[in-house]
């Protein structure tokens, strides 16, 4: 699967993973893979279509095994999974991802909250976990990414020193990782210290091994960092339809970037996307059917697209 | 007055005008006043109080007059007014605005909708206001801006020629103005597009000619056009407490940048703006108090600082 071939950014549909665990409503399977399908149609290469972690915690979760089996059925689409453990790598291998990211907080104190795990605990669980992958035949083993949360500050710690994240960084490579990324958990980031952080890791682990952020609208400040993210030369957003998501337990830090807002900044430059932008509002509109009461957010869908906007087929 | 003589970035606050101008509710003139004291108090060192319009046409603005009076009683304020033509050129100069700007749409569909004139009849009233202004003694002279709206495409025309820029913003200079600004009155702009522009009409009129922007988030690019526009060199954006405002004659462009979520983006990038963010998010506080039933945007307020966010004195 190379999702990069004929387009410039690849924009890393988190939704059904990011948003749906962060509000109360849970969505139906059979809108999930509505919702899946709909936004792969459009040209969206990547999906998070779930994580891994045991129902009790996350009920909106608990049929990932479900989305993932039929996320897999969609030619050409990269079918992601979030996993907190061995256990959640375990489940995601048995199920067919193609990728999983196993989120690794850079403070060790939103670390403990998010996943009760320290970080010397977090790289024995991304040392088994790559140990596993290898057991797998070449062909079948899903790519796997350590992902730095709480990188440009956390809402308990403040603050995360260079050297704890170059740290963490180092350790996930060395324990098995294909590769880092970095997200703005708390929604903290800026793009200064975007530009500056991406260049530190890489400096550490290498530039083709952090090729993508995790970016929330937190403070509006999303699709700026974004930009300073690529123009860093990072090829991978992560983005949420209707900006659906957050973190529970990081207090008042909600909302990824908006992907059709993302996508729509990318092809207006002139990047390809590979998406429809007219079918993903499309989308959009349906989800926000499906999610009655819930919020969702971004300024596109309310704007419209430009007046001779016709950069799609 | 030398606003930026120990800031990196001067936010021009246009909400008493582009605010106010969009929504129904006509602000009591003791509290624009109230709004304008407070933001200055905070920092904020330019300020568009009004429009020198005729009160048929916006009565929400129909006291300027009488808030340039006020404003000018703050020490160290720039008060800026908008005027359409000569005749308000000449209102501002008796109330004694520290600087005029007149708006000239790069879309003449726009500039016939908008003010009823041509562009040869907006270069004519340019003409008639520098002369005026020449006429007065040479420290009474008010900063004189061309602004050219509609720069990044226009909802009506859609893409504006480069080349219709450029000869405007080249006659307007002529005409005798002390500089230009572009305004992306519709929210089409992309950060590639600002860069490209900001370039190109520089290169017609001089870097020192071309030092502000006006953006819209109309389509939630607001934000990261300006990191473009600063990445340029742009030393001044305007910005709107709350994100009121728009342009009632372009239909669906609505809501400027974010005062507060702008002037956070350049704290926290490390850029000085003489403002107290804590301070600023009270005024807004105030301003959403006294909008009752009007919508206010921005991230920031909701989000509140970052833990630790302590750059303010």
């Amino acid at each position: 699967m190379d999702a990069m071939q004929d387009i410039d950014v690849l924009i890393s549909e988190v939704g059904p993973r990011d948003g749906l665990q962060s509000i109360p409503t849970l969505l139906p399977l059979d809108l999930k893979k509505a919702w899946i399908t709909a936004e792969a149609a459009c040209g969206v290469r990547e999906i998070e279509v779930g994580s891994f972690v045991p129902a009790s915690l996350l009920p909106q979760l608990a049929d990932t095994a479900e989305v993932v089996k039929h996320a897999k059925s969609i030619p050409g689409l990269t079918v992601a999974v979030l996993v907190p453990n061995l256990r959640g790598a375990q489940a995601a291998i048995a199920a067919g991802a193609d990728k999983i990211t196993l989120p690794v907080s850079a403070s060790e104190t939103h670390s403990l909250r998010n996943v009760r795990r320290t970080h010397d605990q977090m790289i024995d669980e991304a040392t088994a976990i790559a140990a596993l992958i290898r057991t797998l035949p070449a062909a079948e083993r899903p790519q796997f990414e350590g992902g730095l949360s709480t990188a440009f500050g956390c809402t308990i710690e403040g603050d995360i020193p260079d050297a704890t994240l170059i740290d963490l960084a180092e350790r996930l490579m060395a324990a098995g990782c294909d590769e880092v990324g970095l997200s703005d958990t708390s929604g903290y980031a800026d793009p200064r210290q975007v530009r500056r952080l991406v260049r530190l890791v890489r400096a550490a682990v290498g530039k083709d091994k952090l090729t993508g952020l995790h970016l929330h609208n937190t403070r509006g400040l999303g699709l700026a960092n974004a930009l300073a993210g690529l123009e860093e030369g990072i090829t991978t957003l992560d983005a949420s339809l209707g900006g659906l998501g957050g973190c529970p337990f990081a207090p008042g830090a909600s909302g990824n970037i908006v992907t059709e807002d993302l996508a729509f900044m990318l092809e207006a430059m002139g990047l390809k996307t590979g998406i429809d932008l007219a079918g993903l509002l499309a989308v959009r509109d349906a989800l926000d059917q499906w999610l009655p009461g819930e919020a969702i957010f971004g300024f596109t869908a309310k704007a419209g697209l430009p007046v001779g906007f016709q950069r799609q087929a």
